[in-house]
């Protein structure tokens, strides 16, 4: 944080605890200096907690993208990566092989640090009452598609990290792991430290970043409720409790010993600096990547994304079975966003798969998911580097980062 | 903003349309200086943005304490005015000889500026169909506290700005007006501009801050999802729309030409800095004042604001009708936050009230409206001007604020 360090002098103290200073201290001077102008406390014009993650990762910059089940793949990651960023490998809806292919992309693509990211969900148990009354309800949908409600296939949709994934990622001993829906079990998470990556695991709430924190993790992601997609929430389901990410960054900044990257409505280099000057030692974002050439984005969530309904998002659980956030469609608005009817997580879309095939065929995305965060301002057709360079320009300590692509 | 503003020289061009900055013109250094040390380009210390909403306004700091209806008056108001900032005289729970009264005080506290402000909304019919279902849904309540519903009488809860309000004010001449709920009719706001008021209203979407603009507000208060009590929320009723502070300023930043204020989630300097950053003029501080002596906060409300779960918020309309944020207590969990019986704002109050009366009668707040932000982390018992100077401190530009009461 580069207004409320100790002094000019980064002391190991302040680096091994961000945000932890001893009182009474006072900051003497930060200097912010941009082109042409001259900088003469060099030390202090970066944040200390973002120096710290940056030394802890290895790398250049706090940027860390978002991983984004469905919509990119090893691509995104290498090209963020290889500007300075962590690029992230979201594993959710990848089977070993798949998985095992795009780590050899990357590691074919990069020799920089990366993130691959897994769900820690417990998979439910298959109910067929609640699926036939799910199917039921969207009977209306089905006849307008001429879609046979019976014949389509039973879905598992995304898949919790496991020991299969564990020994594929083992050869590869990716240097982050990042988790979503809490932290895989005691067992699985000391195979994986055999590697010693750094774990980061997300918290929606100050609870769930202490518990985060006293189960293993090494970074914590606070999510505010501007994020794109899943909400990470573990601890409780109640959407109620998801607050933004100017009050949640702070809160667990001030509980948590551990770096928090600050998730949600970061869209640019204004949103990063205040993201730092909330105390975050990094950020994640998401939704300004969907546009680039890298992601592989389908085309009618593409063209939502580029509407200026892309302002109009919400909280859904009916593409998943869990609460993530995505641009409000004709199923958000007609069946109302939150529905007891669907199916638990990941269950729910194996029912809406062919009636969103079909509507994607006709260019339209009324039945998809477009996931997306409340902030989409940050969304550019530019390639990926240059989208993560351009989220640091003005920011304090990386102005003179060029921001050419490269 | 005092990261992305043009040049060292603040030009008319930028005081005028702050944020409205000549594209391919570039920043060339701005130095934050702290205790000792020296600032050698002492102009663009400052934000530009809250620079010219201060003299706009003719306040020495961007910081507005939020109106409060219920928890706070005159005293309030003159000990943030009488800081530097601009302290509120919230009059929708007041007639108009208790604001009379009010704004009496305050000329004899304070010759510095000062906001008063309003609710805009529609006065609904009564319904009484609805009212007894309501009454009925809340039988259980009454017998636990021997109250007998056909005693409560009918309530009128918050009264909307209307002629009469406006001529009282007249002879005050406010120098800002707040509204909340939208903006008065074209007529009533004619006559309040005689006395050439700035005129600031609240949005929480950007479409509602365009709609703003559009009908005549001075400046726009950008209230993210993160702030306390009623949302401001007037062209939609859907409380999905939502979004917190982090994602809702830039957006608005972004498309109206006002200065805007942002509101939601700021607790302390580092949320002030944040703000700035995100290219906010100035901020709207309200949860962090509410153990000051100067506030008339309850005892159980301030009891529930220094317990751990005043971090547990949530959007309801239990207790007026139209959804606040308040802390999570009893009537809230069993009845779910957000209820479709309670009755049009601002009826839903009043068979309530002789509950909350018997309840706070025994030291609980299970039945009371617990308003607060979601971040409560910047409460304080101080002063309201030492919290005032305290939200500044660090902030680029305010550093050397006297800290200390007075």
């Amino acid at each position: 944080m580069w207004f409320l360090v100790d002094s000019c002098s980064a002391s190991d103290h302040t680096l091994k605890h961000p945000g932890r200073h001893a009182p009474g201290k006072r900051r003497v001077g930060v200097c912010f200096v941009g082109e042409g102008a001259v900088n003469d406390c060099e030390d202090t014009r970066v944040s200390i907690a973002a120096t710290a993650l940056q030394r802890q990762i290895g790398i250049d910059l706090p940027i860390i993208q978002s991983p984004m089940a469905g919509v990119q793949g090893s691509a995104l990651a290498i090209a963020v990566s290889n500007a300075g960023g962590l690029g992230s490998l979201p594993c959710a809806m990848l089977g070993i092989d798949a998985m095992r292919e795009e780590l050899e992309a990357i590691r074919a693509g990069t020799a920089r640090p990366f993130n691959v990211n897994f769900f820690c969900h417990a998979q439910p148990a298959f109910d067929a009452v609640r699926e036939s009354a799910w199917r039921r309800s969207l009977s209306d949908y089905y006849r307008e598609f001429g879609i046979d409600p019976n014949e389509i296939p039973q879905g598992q949709g995304r898949r919790p990290f496991d020991a299969a994934a564990a020994d594929a990622l083992a050869e590869f001993a990716p240097p982050v792991l990042s988790f979503h829906f809490g932290l895989p079990s005691a067992e699985l998470l000391a195979r994986v430290r055999a590697w010693q990556p750094t774990v980061m695991a997300s918290a929606t709430t100050v609870d769930e970043a202490r518990w985060l924190q006293d189960h293993g993790a090494d970074v914590i992601i606070a999510q505010g409720a501007e994020a794109g997609g899943h909400r990470g929430m573990f601890l409780s389901n109640d959407v109620s409790t998801q607050i933004g990410t100017f009050a949640l960054v702070p809160q667990i900044v001030g509980v948590v010993k551990l770096p928090v990257v600050a998730a949600g409505g970061i869209a640019d280099a204004r949103g990063v600096a205040a993201a730092l000057a909330l105390g975050a030692a990094g950020v994640q974002v998401g939704t300004a990547y969907l546009l680039c050439p890298e992601a592989t984005t389908s085309a009618v969530h593409r063209a939502a994304l580029q509407r200026e309904s892309a302002r109009n998002t919400a909280l859904t659980n009916l593409f998943t079975g869990r609460p993530a956030r995505g641009i409000v469609n004709r199923l958000m608005r007609e069946r109302g966003p939150m529905s007891v009817a669907a199916p638990e997580f990941p269950l729910a879309g194996a029912a809406l798969a062919p009636i969103r095939a079909k509507a994607e065929a006709a260019g339209n995305g009324d039945f998809s998911a477009l996931w997306c965060g409340a902030n989409a301002s940050g969304c550019a057709e530019i390639p990926a580097a240059q989208l993560t360079r351009a989220l640091l320009a003005h920011v304090p300590g990386y102005v003179d980062l060029p921001t050419e692509a490269g």
